[in-house]
């Protein structure tokens, strides 16, 4: 069954809002296995809505469209839907008494522009509102399925969830389930071409990659009668995917990026972790407490920006910072073990580097970065270098600095629940 | 001059991500003055985007595409455009030697798919990417202008205003100058009907009102026969929006935020900040340290998560947390003290609350926020709610509370050198 979108609105072609409610149905048309090849965006104009709307009866099963039900002069989708179907508008009571009650609530007068919404074209069926006033429509006509749905993001969610969807998968009787694999440690296209024979030749669980900023996403959708069975279909594909990739580049799947599994991971080894942020500067403390629950794994995080606080905070020796600057190994070192000290934390992170645009030498580069990790099981350095020659990539380079740190973070955690035999084999994704 | 917007991407289509492009572009070519009729989505398929520019091109004067110029198979934009005019795809030097430069640095191969990237419809022009690889395309012939450009949000807005724009403003004959006010303290919708008026009336310079998370900006854009003729009718325009919204809450023009704003401010007054975090984890230090040259005011960041590190490192009292909870007004303004006191700063700032999902009680609600300013002009906090009833609001209650942080850093920065005399009035916008 293929839909197209049509969303009504000047406001969009002004790009005064962003178009959430595309996004929002497709998504939602996706999981119920029905294809969305085109979403279309049109202005308050009855001509030129009437030609799209034209276009897209006339090349899908089924359009939905947004926008344009409410009470002004400029709303116009219901009628150019009645006159294209060659159909009156008729009252529907229901919806009259849903409109009345709504306004003597809030104490305002009806006017006869507010009950122009309470008509719909003659054989449709209303979709109640329980946001707002303006009923959707399903309408099923001459062998094509049109719903509209009103405008405001949370009317349109609201009904398409409780009334829309109900009436959709009667239509294709198939259900769908989604699993996002996350990767980090590769390249986008290096992950792309290592999948392409999956990508291009399964239709059903389907394979798709998605680029984040230094991360890769992989979503398999498999389609069929149940969940239970669509499940059972995913798993090979998930298993053979993580096969092909490397288990020591898919950190986990269906989460929120590392900081998620990181947060996780330190809960079940009941590991604290504490970070110490030079080029960062609190971006990794910040990440990991964004996740709900974190202050359950952390306590602290230091971001010393100077050289002054990374000596008198932090410990770090002022012969090492004269000998080897703060760019440098033994630097990243003494943070990291000088913040797991200060915290008693099981695990210190640390970053020290230039994230320019200013600060690079010839000897240390924009994008040279030491990441530092001390625990138990010792102390050592990770030399990076993150710069792609953009020219503005200040926050590219520290974003990166913060997700290696993260990823290294995850493997010492492992490596100390490996040792600690709490877990047999290392683990973590499902 | 009528414009279609033609967005490529099958992961829009399948809704896995929300198109800001065709607002974005949308908003920039209103301010352009030229007309958005149509904005259409089609997946990476090549019979079916070919169908689509063409319609897009025999009946507008101009499309503008975004997505599909990267290194993949399904990336096949620029080839259904060359096919489309008839012309081939031929190398262009500039475009290879960017794409070299940028997998040199980061010591990855340089495949056939990467270096694909730089081919260019015959007669085309080259956009240089600064933030990525793919170039975009400017193509002029058979009387219709196509504009391609890449599909993420950085690269596209970057590479449209440097690049694009003057092509542009030079088919139109005419120069633009913008001019952004960032304000912060009113909601966009309270400055949209204080602004309506000039919003509607005015067609040149015109007056445009952008909402971001817990800010408005307004851009006023003139066009003009020079560039200095544009720069003074933007003038007076400023000086009555400045007018109409209030001084206080204009916190400055064209700069990167209320960090940039703090950055520059502490600059001018050679202040020293420092910061103690707890519910937003080093959000704060980080949102300071992504300004170039943060490092001449901020030396010294503390992530608090826990009440232990409260008081051990900042020195908030223990009689404190016991009698107050660390959701207190006296909790905020020990740990702006005791960072400021730890660090040697001027200005210690803080925050504590309640980000949720968890933790909220009747008495102490999620959205419970405490922001704490220490300097010699004394020591003070502010409470605020920052719940907005969202169902997932963790992240937006984080964010805003950095935000009022960063405008009470800014304020006080301000108090410090009106006492000093640094200034005569204050005033830190041009």
């Amino acid at each position: 069954m293929n839909c197209e979108i049509l969303c009504v609105g000047t406001e969009l072609l002004l790009g005064d809002i962003i178009n959430t409610n595309a996004a929002f149905l497709s998504k939602e048309l996706a999981a119920l296995g029905i294809n969305v090849f085109r979403q279309t965006t049109v202005g308050d104009n009855a001509e030129r809505l009437k030609k799209c709307l034209k276009d897209a009866l006339d090349n899908n099963d089924m359009v939905i469209t947004s926008g344009g039900l409410g009470p002004t002069y400029d709303d116009l989708t219901k009628e150019t839907a009645a006159a294209l179907f060659g159909t009156d508008l008729v009252l529907d009571e229901a919806s009259l008494t849903h409109i009345e009650h709504f306004f003597s609530k809030t104490g305002r007068k009806l006017t006869d522009s507010i009950k122009k919404q309470a008509y719909l074209p003659k054989g449709a069926q209303a979709l109640p509102n329980d946001c707002g006033t303006a009923p959707g429509i399903f309408l099923e006509k001459n062998g094509k399925v049109l719903i509209m749905l009103p405008g405001p993001p949370k009317e349109l969610e609201t009904m398409f969830l409780a009334y829309a969807v109900p009436k959709l998968s009667g239509l294709t009787g198939r259900t769908s389930v989604s699993h996002t694999l996350h990767i980090f440690g590769i390249g986008e296209s290096t992950a792309e071409n290592m999948l392409k024979k999956m990508m291009t030749e399964m239709t059903n669980p389907t394979v798709a990659p998605y680029a984040k900023t230094g991360q890769v996403e992989v979503r398999v959708t498999a389609f069929a009668d149940s969940t239970e069975q669509a499940e059972d279909m995913t798993r090979p594909v998930i298993n053979e995917i993580i096969r092909i990739i490397g288990r020591e580049y898919v950190y986990g799947m269906d989460i929120g990026g590392l900081q998620e599994a990181l947060v996780r991971r330190l809960e079940k080894a009941g590991l604290k972790i504490a970070t110490a942020e030079s080029l960062t500067g609190g971006m990794i403390s910040k990440m990991i407490t964004e996740v709900s629950g974190a202050s359950g794994v952390i306590e602290c995080g230091v971001c010393s920006y100077s050289n002054r606080i990374k000596h008198e905070i932090l410990g770090v020796s002022e012969e090492t910072l004269e000998s080897y600057t703060e760019y440098s190994p033994q630097t990243a070192e003494e943070m990291a073990e000088g913040v797991r000290k200060l915290s008693g934390a099981d695990i210190g992170i640390s970053t020290t580097g230039i994230a320019g645009p200013g600060g690079g030498t010839d000897e240390k580069p924009v994008g040279l970065v030491y990441v530092g990790v001390s625990s138990r099981m010792g102390t050592f350095s990770k030399k990076l270098d993150l710069s792609r020659g953009l020219k503005n990539e200040r926050e590219l380079i520290r974003e990166l600095a913060s997700l290696h740190a993260l990823s290294l973070a995850l493997k010492e955690t492992e490596k100390i629940m490996a040792k600690a035999k709490k877990v047999k084999k290392i683990i973590f994704l499902i």
